[in-house]
């Protein structure tokens, strides 16, 4: 069934990111003609059984991949992450209620500045005065909170929460750009969230997975494409859904389960520990991250010495056929992200690669 | 460049509607590489150059087939209508202010509910009393209101503004089942948004089109995501584009600057000519609109004088690959949508079909 895409280049964009080929391909015929229907995939009826199935099967594999019970509702939401930066205050924070927040970089001092225009925030751990280059240490946090809110990886930072904060009250995760990716109890969330293009397909859509006795301690009444309890009680079919990203998603979570959760697992931990080895053993590259315990398996951040030699090899990259892996601005450097779809091979390559060019300067 | 899609249904769905072939084709071929790229158009980086440029020639098309000048700033959003339905008073009504709604169906009456959120609201113009078959008379409308807010076409019903109401207020339409489908000015609108899978691509993402002064009144500090003015400052790339409906969009823009927009509204009507000649002429089949004026050239409804007939219509249809023509709950019957990408020659095949239909029975 599958065949090489013809000069594919090694991409570790950190999202919209790179994708398995036999996916490509499966989505390339879809929008020809999906299975035996007479249409593409782009003009699927988002009412009608086809597209039901799909809905039906994404969410008994997050079921499964995740290891939810039933007292938990899936859900796939149009608007990315930030929709769920104001989706959630709006349904679980009222105007006079607190919610607490670990600021561990941009992303989660983003979802705290939503969350201030619907109620009142703390901030109660973060990492800010040393770039975020490590997790905060977590005090105990009060349960007068309405909720915790964490971002489960840091992508700009390359910095991940390996252990599940032990708290009394409801824990709410961004897990967009981990989710599926780690080893994780994702029964010791009361909602998470994760937008699709990073692990679990195409950008235009996020996953919503909460405990079904959150949706009872809505504090609003909401407009239905802002309420959870709508979105939940529609199935995910609330309004025109995003029909495509939704098929993508289908394909991503069929080839995670056809890869093995566990070997996808192991294989992102071999990844990233083959790519921290080389820049702990380097005199050019400085990993961001010097706790390993708060290193992430997706995305490692690092610098050069000098900015020169990082142009040189940025362009050293470029022309071996290797793309996006300069570092957010914050950070400067480099970046490479090592999501699910990411081969080993690809990162063996990257690592042979920066060890020539450091033996060549 | 363009080759057949071997068994291709007669699609007549309400939205996610028909595409053009070309359009499939070039998408299928983007998602296996896009351009010379080296990725696939389901990778593409949302903050390259390769993007912008899409982002960047959609505006362009929008402003050139709109007839747009420069008061006007062209955006995408994550969505679809519904979060439209939210951002219009979100950003434009205070809790104190009032709107005004002309209640043609289902989607005018929900972009009402959605408003009542935020603000007050005044129903002032109805055809709620005749099932929706006709436009209700809009009164002098009081230009205290914050603004009036119509659907130009009823997408349930078969009824289209044909005129722009002459108020003294801002004007904002919902345009989703026909922009780009009919001529109209413009730029008589101070905002108007449409979801994109009907005349605009595929589903996941809406136009918005703002008078730049518009921006200037909004009430309210809102977070990014539901700020006009935001999404304006950041060229539409605010959160992680929705690409690959953004490049349908673009396809489809391209595809119909390429059969010429008044090519494009001259078919649209000419494909409406012969359905409602077909209709006003039949025994069978009534039209749910019978006020000429107030006729969509986008979707026409009409019911059969029998329930079982019209089981049996639907039936041959199928057995002659024409498909969603099933009428919507709330008229029953059928609805025969018309938009940009239906050729002529799949509605004279409907109406041959009828026709053929009522002789036999």
């Amino acid at each position: 069934m599958r065949k090489m895409i013809p000069q594919r280049k090694i991409n570790f964009h950190a999202g919209p990111a790179t994708l398995p080929e036999s996916v490509l391909l499966q989505y390339a015929r879809a929008v020809t003609e999906l299975d035996d229907t007479g249409i593409s995939l782009l003009e699927l009826p988002h009412r009608g059984s086809e597209f039901i199935s799909i809905v039906d099967e994404c969410n008994e594999l997050i079921r499964e991949l995740c290891d939810l019970d039933n007292s938990f509702e899936v859900m796939w939401i149009q608007g990315g992450g930030r929709l769920q930066f104001g989706m959630v205050p709006m349904n679980f924070l009222g105007l006079d209620d607190t919610a607490a927040f670990a600021d561990t970089g941009h992303w989660a001092a983003e979802a705290m500045e939503y969350a201030a225009h619907y109620g009142k925030t703390d901030n109660i751990a973060s990492s800010r005065s040393t770039n975020y280059n490590c997790l905060p240490a977590l005090p105990a946090v009060d349960a007068n909170y309405k909720y915790l809110h964490i971002t489960t990886n840091n992508t700009i930072y390359g910095t991940q929460w390996h252990h599940v904060p032990d708290v009394n009250l409801p824990l709410i995760a961004d897990m967009s750009s981990d989710i599926l990716g780690c080893a994780r109890n994702y029964r010791r969330f009361d909602l998470f969230y994760a937008a699709t293009q990073k692990n679990l397909g195409t950008p235009g859509l996020a996953l919503v997975v909460v405990r079904r006795s959150m949706l009872e301690k809505t504090v609003r009444s909401l407009p239905p494409m802002f309420s959870y309890a709508a979105h939940a009680a529609q199935n995910s079919i609330l309004q025109t859904a995003n029909v495509s990203a939704q098929y993508a998603t289908l394909l991503m979570l069929r080839w995670i389960k056809e890869m093995g959760i566990e070997h996808i697992i192991n294989t992102n931990k071999e990844k990233a520990r083959i790519l921290y080895h080389a820049l702990d053993n380097s005199n050019l590259f400085i990993p961001h991250v010097t706790q390993t315990a708060h290193r992430s398996t997706m995305n490692v951040c690092f610098t050069a010495k000098h900015p020169e030699t990082e142009q040189a090899f940025l362009k050293l990259c470029d022309d071996n056929n290797i793309i996006g892996i300069k570092g957010h601005r914050s950070v400067g450097g480099f970046r490479v992200s090592l999501y699910n779809a990411v081969p080993l091979m690809h990162v063996e390559k990257l690592v042979q690669l920066m060890n020539e060019f450091e033996k060549d300067i």
